[in-house]
This record gives structure tokens, C-alpha cells and sequence, in this order.
């Protein structure tokens, strides 16, 4: 694979400047020119527009929220300095350094494996001492070899095992093919659609990951090189069962812009009563941009929406949330799965056993602490008024979701 | 408070090394001469032997597990070093530099508020940019006022919500006041005994954690300062209803040795039925330390033995586990809780609002990841010999919570 070199952090570059905080400083200051549009950018903001095409467009100056800084910092350089992330041995995400979040994780390399950059992104991997090989992407650590497992099986099977027998399933970014690899496992699905705007990250994948790269070798799986927005432009309606979303970080002050059209194209995507997972955050750092998320979801799905979290170690704040929302339809019990993962035969057989999920931490991952609970709540009470205008069931499973959030609170 | 200084990371001192790594690795060969012994010495180990009697003293110069060499790191120096962790105004924890696991987490320093060292450790406060402020010691994080409420409020609230009306409770270390707090909210409880070794702690907190130093105003509170073990010798047997301990970390060559004569002597002073709740680490880190934690309680409180986790962002891995226990006696089904805490009056109006627990967390906390499930199972196939000792209620306790265990996994 082109671009592949290998590099000694004992032998750091004498070009690397002496502390990370000096490069993160100024990769504040880099231009923003580099669009991310669709694909692998978990966890990353995609900038005021969205796509080339100009629409949606949000020319807007307003502020970011103090917790989203981050998101500047990890807007793509002009150059690949992937290296820099590296200090003394050790790896620390860019934007961790210089954001308001205030906490920065470091992760001890053993040795740098790749470094390259695609029209997209700048992508690095690692050998860390103590999580496996670590994939990084703008600076931000997108998926570590001993902690994967937790987002990747979350990720897939909140959303299957919500649905009796999905069928046809979309994945939208996933390049790194944990995500396909989980979906492999639910022997119900036909087809596996995935669309994924960056080559580049796949092919890293295959050569440096290949317990998540097994994913694509499912014969169900049809890959997609491009961007998100047309591709679910182009998509029939109410085709697929379940969208999972591994990419998009609705951060930044074109969220609202930004977010609703695309979740009405999710939305337009889905058969009736088909679910959408998306990356939704840590509940430790951003409740108000999930309480956004939670009420742009509301309006738009108008099924049930909820929120779900789980451990991941090497995510801010160690863990990552989950929105899960069901198209009117069908009503959807998320929080108790109808499909559970322990009952499909082979499941736990297909390649790996599976290491995080089960159908007890299903449950336990819509727990919600008394302080999420409560802020949250604003965004279930604000929506009575659009559940009035729903049908009796959808209208009904509603109300059992916002007991449900509100009581004990 | 003597000690008391005002320090300002942005004129660091001119004798800081210019990397925290060079200060760990030399606090490698400091001297541990100073044992921490009893009280407020959380996520840390004790060394090898276990008080000045020098008893279950243990001479043995087997290695640590590698995941644990952080501990070594953690040994006080011979002089107060805490302005070491900070660098260009972020504080790291020491020993996540040096040790294997890989990982360092650092907290953006906005002013260093006290530096001191007692007897048996060195403490350091600090407001941190986006945690509030800091309380560490000997280098390691104890609490955030951002995530100090998870800690505290599961600790106290699992095992006190797990039987019926608790009078009588003792809290072994916590001096930081956050447990008391927790455990005022009990209207049941008529006395809460608490040891903790090191006053200088308390008194800290007196004067920078008002929310939690808020917990000795109960008049129900009776403080002892002093060494545990001495404290829990001298106890009746059968006095408490409740023991928690929010201190020791069994990690080290020496857990055997001091491990089981410690949960004696918890056990012993433990009505029949009564419960303990101890830290009990992370289970993405130190599984081979939670089995053994596990064998050597169910081997001793010859009831209920579990685990739960929760999410606390700045403990390393971003989490913490805790073991309850129960003794041989009346049944404890740890994981559904018998005396939920929205049913106690008041409970969320004494002081502040409860934070982060509820009934929905207290049954998540239990829900382990399918690695975990399969690791930990070892633990309760191995004990089913002992189950057959038991009388036949605790027999099938036990059987029900092994199910429970192994279902799924």
C-alpha cells in the first residue's frame, strides 16, 4: 500500500517541536479548506457546509459551545504531520491538548506503522504497549484493538436486536468493517449495503486491522466508495430495516442545518418501523448537543428515540452514547430486545466470539444517571405536543419511553 | 491549614524536569519506607507488608503482574514532590506515565490550591479547567467535583439499597466526607462509624470539598482517626449492618496474605446478612485481580458475591468496579434492590440532589460485558463446592447469581 513507512518514536523527527500543546496551538490555526463529507469522521465536526454542492450551506459566525473547541483542532492540516501526535513515545489526540474540554488521554507507542494522508483525511496507526494497534484519524483516535469490541458489537446490535429478522441493512461510514463484521453475525440479513466516502481508510484497514477488515468478506456486503448525502439521495424509499451511522458528529453551529435533512433522509431511507443507530457522544461532555439531537430525532422519526451509552476506554471521557430511533411504523421497544443475539443461532460463532455485548448490558446501556435523566426529560416534555399528532400505538410506546426516562429521576 | 500555598502553573518551577516521564521513572527508586496503612489510600497498593505490627508480612519478591507496576510508581516519595506531576499546566498522573498500562491521563491545571504532605502521603489540590477542582494523592486522582458524584453515590447506595432499613454503618477510609454524604440520605441509618488514618486529608477537605466535607456535619456521624485494621480488631463482632471501603486497592504480590485476614475481620464485624461494598478496580484492566478478589470473598462471606461497574471518566479506563458482599444470613439479591432510594422520603432533598444513582443505574451497574462474564464465571464454577456447604437459602442464592452470570455469555 502506497504511503506505508515505518517510524521509531525513540528517534523522534528533530523537527518535532517540544511540546504538543505548541502543535495543537496551532493547528488552530491551519485552514479549513479540507472538507470531511460523508465516511470515517467519527467523531469529528464536518465544518459550516455540508458537501460540494453547496446546500445547506450555513454561513452563520455564531460561537461554538465551549465543549465543542475540540472540534477546531481537529479540522484536517494542509500536510500530514500525523508524527507530531507523538511526543517522547507517546501518542496524545491533538485536539484533547488544546480544546476546553480540559483532559487529554495519551497512549504509549511502541511503534508508528503507517502514516499517510487521502483526499480526506490524514490517517495514522500505531502499535501501542498496552491497547494493540490503534487507528488514528486527524488526530483523534478513531478504534484501538482492545477496545473496539465494546463500540463496534454496541453499535451494530442495539439496533438488530431491537427488530424481528432485519433483512436489509445500510451502514454509513464503517470503513474500518468492525461494523459489517457484527452485522455478519445476524444470519436474518440478506444484504449489507455500506458507503464509505474514504478508499483509503478500508485499504489501511485490510492491511493493519484485519479482525474488524473480515467484515467485508461477508458475501453479503456491497461497498459503496462515495459520499453519504447522495447515496441516500439516491436510495429508494423505505428500503432498508436498520442505518447505522459510525461517522458523522453532529458538533458545531451548523447542527441544526446540517442534521435535520440528513436525518430526514435516514428517515425517507427506512422502511416504516426500520431503526436508525447513530454515534451520539458521552453524556459526560455534551448533554446539550443530545438533547438537540434527541429533539431534532423526535420530530423527525416519530417513533421512539432514545439514548443508550456504553464503556469505551479510549473515547473522551471513556465512554460513547448511542441514539436509537424507529421510523413511525411498527413500534419499536428498544430497551428490551425483541431479537436477542443470544437466541440466533451462530451468532456468537461467526468469526470471533463476541467479547462485549450481551442482551443484559443491552438493557443496561439505556440506564441513564439522575443528571442525564433530568436534562434530558426537557427534550421528552417539550415533545407532547408532536406525539399528540401521532398515531395511538406510536403514541402509546412514546409515553412508556418518557415514564420510563422520568421516573426515579 | 498549614501547608496551605498558592502556586501558579504558568511560572512552573525552574526545577521542573523538563518532562513528567524523567520525574516517574526517578520515583521508581524513591523509597518505600512510607506505607499507607488504612484510610484514604484509594487505587493504591500497600507494599508488603501491612502495618507497623508487621503482621502478614510477606517477604516473597514475586513479580508484579505487569498491569500492575503502576502501583509501584505510586510509593510517596521521601519529600513532597506533587508540583512534579505539573507540567506546562497540565497535571498527570505519575504513575500512568511509567507504568505498563500504557495510558496517562492529564487534567488542564487553572491554579494549584494546596500542597502538603501527612504522615503517609503526599496531597495535592488543584482547580482543574473543566473538572472543578482535583483532590490527588501521591500522584493518582481520588475525586473530580465534575464525576466525584458516580464514586460516591454507587458506593454508598448499592450496598445500602440492598437491604432492608440499614441502622448501623462503618466507612472505612473516606475521609474526603463524600460517602457520609451519601449515606445521610438514609433515615434508617442511626450511626455511621467512619476510620479513616489520615487527618490532614479531612482537614483539606474541610477547606476545598464543602460538598463533601458536608458529610461529617451528620450528628449520626462518629469519626475515628486511626489505622482500620486496629479499628476493625477492636469492634464487636456483628455490629455493623453495612461496611464500606473506600480505600485499599488489593493490587500486589501480597493480596493473598492480606486479603483474606482482611475480609475476616470485615466479615466478623459484619452482622449475619450484613454487607460490604469494596472499590474493586477496572475490569477493561484487572480482571485476573477482581477473580481473585472474587474466590477469596466468596471463600469468606459465604453469601451473595458480585460485581458491578459504573462509568467514573477520570479513574483510569474510565471506570470502577465494586464487590459487594454478603454474610452468611439472610439473603442479599444485590441486584435488584430491596429498599429502593426513590421510596425513601427525602432521600433526594438531604443536601444536595442525588447526581448519578437511581434504581434503573443500581441494576445496570451488574450487567458485565460478555469478556468479563466469561473470565469471572471461572470464579463461580470453581466455587460450587463451597456453595454446598451452605444452608440451603444462600445455596440457592448463589445458584441463581451464577446463572445469572453465565446466562448469554
Amino acid at each position: 500500500m502506497s504511503g506505508t513507512r515505518e517510524y521509531s518514536p525513540s528517534n523522534p523527527s528533530p523537527l518535532l517541536p517540544p511540546l504538543v500543546s505548541a502543535i495543537s496551538a496551532q493547528r488552530l490555526e491551519t485552514s479549513r479548506s479540507n472538507r470531511i463529507h460523508g465516511g470515517k469522521w467519527r467523531r469529528k465536526w464536518f465544518g459550516e457546509d455540508y458537501g460540494d454542492e453547496g446546500k445547506w450551506s450555513n454561513s452563520s459566525s455564531k460561537s461554538l459551545p465551549p465543549c465543542c473547541i475540540k472540534a477546531r483542532a481537529s479540522v484536517p492540516e494542509s500536510e500530514a504531520k500525523c508524527h507530531d501526535t507523538v511526543v517522547s513515545g507517546w501518542f496524545t489526540e491533538s485536539q484533547s491538548i488544546t480544546d476546553k474540554t480540559g483532559k487529554a488521554h495519551s497512549l504509549k507507542v511502541e511503534k508508528i506503522l503507517y502514516r499517510g494522508k487521502s483526499k480526506y483525511q490524514e490517517i495514522l496507526v500505531f502499535e501501542s504497549s498496552t491497547y494493540g494497534k490503534v487507528l488514528v484519524l486527524d488526530g483523534i483516535v478513531q478504534l484501538t484493538d482492545k477496545d473496539e469490541c465494546a463500540y463496534q458489537e454496541m453499535i451494530a446490535h442495539l439496533p438488530l436486536c431491537s427488530i424481528p429478522s432485519p433483512k436489509t441493512v445500510l451502514v454509513i461510514g464503517g470503513g474500518d468493517g468492525g461494523v459489517l463484521r457484527e452485522i455478519s453475525r445476524h444470519r436474518s440479513v440478506e444484504t449489507i449495503h455500506i458507503c464509505e466516502i474514504d478508499k483509503l481508510v478500508i485499504d489501511v484497514c485490510e492491511e493493519y486491522f484485519p479482525e474488524l477488515y473480515v467484515g467485508f468478506g461477508d458475501p453479503r456486503v456491497q461497498l459503496h466508495v462515495g459520499d453519504a448525502v447522495e447515496f441516500l439521495r439516491n436510495a429508494a424509499e423505505g428500503t432498508y430495516d436498520a442505518i447505522i451511522v459510525d461517522s458523522s458528529d453532529p458538533i458545531g453551529p451548523a447542527q441544526e442545518l446540517v442534521e435535520k435533512p440528513f436525518f430526514e433522509m435516514i428517515t425517507r431511507a427506512l422502511r416504516p418501523g426500520g431503526v436508525l443507530c447513530n454515534q451520539a457522544e458521552s453524556l459526560w461532555l455534551h448533554t446539550h448537543l443530545i438533547q438537540d439531537m434527541l429533539a431534532i430525532c423526535r420530530e423527525t422519526f416519530k417513533g421512539s428515540v432514545h439514548y443508550a451509552w456504553t464503556s469505551v476506554p479510549t473515547y473522551p471521557s471513556g465512554v460513547i452514547g448511542f441514539l436509537l430511533c424507529s421510523k413511525d411504523g411498527e413500534p419499536v421497544n428498544f430497551m428490551d430486545p425483541i431479537n436477542p443475539i443470544e437466541q440466533q443461532e451462530g451468532a456468537d460463532n461467526a468469526g470471533r466470539e463476541i467479547k462485549f455485548y450481551n442482551s443484559e448490558i443491552h438493557k443496561a446501556a439505556f440506564a441513564l444517571p439522575s443528571f442525564a435523566k433530568r436534562e434530558l426529560s426537557t427534550v421528552y416534555a417539550s415533545s407532547r405536543l408532536s406525539q399528540s399528532e401521532q398515531g395511538e400505538d406510536t403514541l402509546k410506546m412514546n409515553l412508556v419511553a418518557k415514564n420510563e426516562l422520568v421516573t426515579a429521576s
